[in-house]
């Protein structure tokens, strides 16, 4: 195991309808030194990607990105969540439809922060059906600017968001994947 | 003019109705550098106080409150904003009136990760009406913790937040004061 492996273990916890609650270290109380470990291994894994900046989506996305991009010396830009459609200026747009919320939400991004010349690392704290890293890939597409890579921290390896991305060809570099939980027992499996 | 200021003077907007954008380096694209400066110089105004948790709000506060904890050696948490009514566990809840915003909102932060042995250092990017930052000094009440300082990014010295809070007697840091605004000159004047 690894060392997220090794926290989520030690700390994550299995609720009923396959939830993994990682909120004392991940995406309410956030341990700092965790996320630097998180950007080291990042920056190991994408060495040889020319990467200029990193996109995340609010809100527990930001803290990992931005302690994260301390390893890439690249400006972090958030993705805002928007019920409205009165958006202020000029914004990428689209459309997220969330499986767990049952409804759609719009992702934005000003157009001010992402074009051609940007080569993108995507961070979110978690990948399942993969809705809002969707929306942030048809965002830099958008822009015209280039995927270099996804960093994930957790993703649900027994849902599809993982797959589907990696079928359409990304670098998705999950840190820790639950292949499968125990509501019961509290058991966690990760693939090797 | 200290650093914020000065990058505030040359990269910050003045809108109509005492706007000020600052979405290019602060709350949309976040320069993790700047971030590192305010960081620093909070941890000089706060040599003497004895923090052990940093609190912050979401959305735009977390990349901040990430980056700064480095130079206190302190888990970050940040309070959830609900419209929601229905919120799972036990939490600590204060509401929230937003002046600019003209609606009620539900301020929320488990109970696991503040208690009366925290010495909480609250850091956001603005300071303007104060009423998010009620609701946290609401919410540290609450769980019997100590507000040992409030560090903020820009405050909106011609609005009422910061004068409330100090003339309560916390030990607010704002590291750039804005006490007018011209939006057709663009002139921001700070306090000294």
């Amino acid at each position: 195991m690894n060392f997220l492996e090794e926290r989520i273990q030690k700390d994550g916890i299995v609720k009923e309808g396959n939830v993994l609650k990682v909120d004392s270290f991940l995406n309410h109380q956030m341990d700092i030194e965790l996320f630097k470990q998180m950007g080291e291994e990042w920056k190991k894994r994408f060495a040889d990607a020319n990467i200029n900046k990193i996109l995340t989506i609010e809100a527990s996305g930001i803290g990992i990105a931005c302690v994260a991009s301390d390893y890439f010396k690249a400006p972090v830009v958030f993705a805002k969540k928007s019920k409205s459609i009165n958006i202020e200026g000029d914004m990428y747009i689209a459309e997220v439809e969330s499986f767990t919320h049952k409804c759609k939400n719009q992702v934005i991004v000003s157009k001010k922060f992402l074009g051609p010349d940007d080569h993108v690392l995507i961070i979110d704290d978690f990948l399942a059906n993969g809705c809002a890293l969707q929306g942030l890939i048809s965002i830099i597409a958008q822009a015209g600017a280039t995927v270099e890579g996804i960093g994930i921290a957790i993703e649900k390896g027994f849902q599809s968001g993982g797959r589907v991305i990696r079928n359409l060809g990304y670098r998705l570099e999950s840190l820790a994947i639950v292949d499968s939980m125990d509501a019961e027992t509290g058991q966690i499996t990760f693939r090797q």
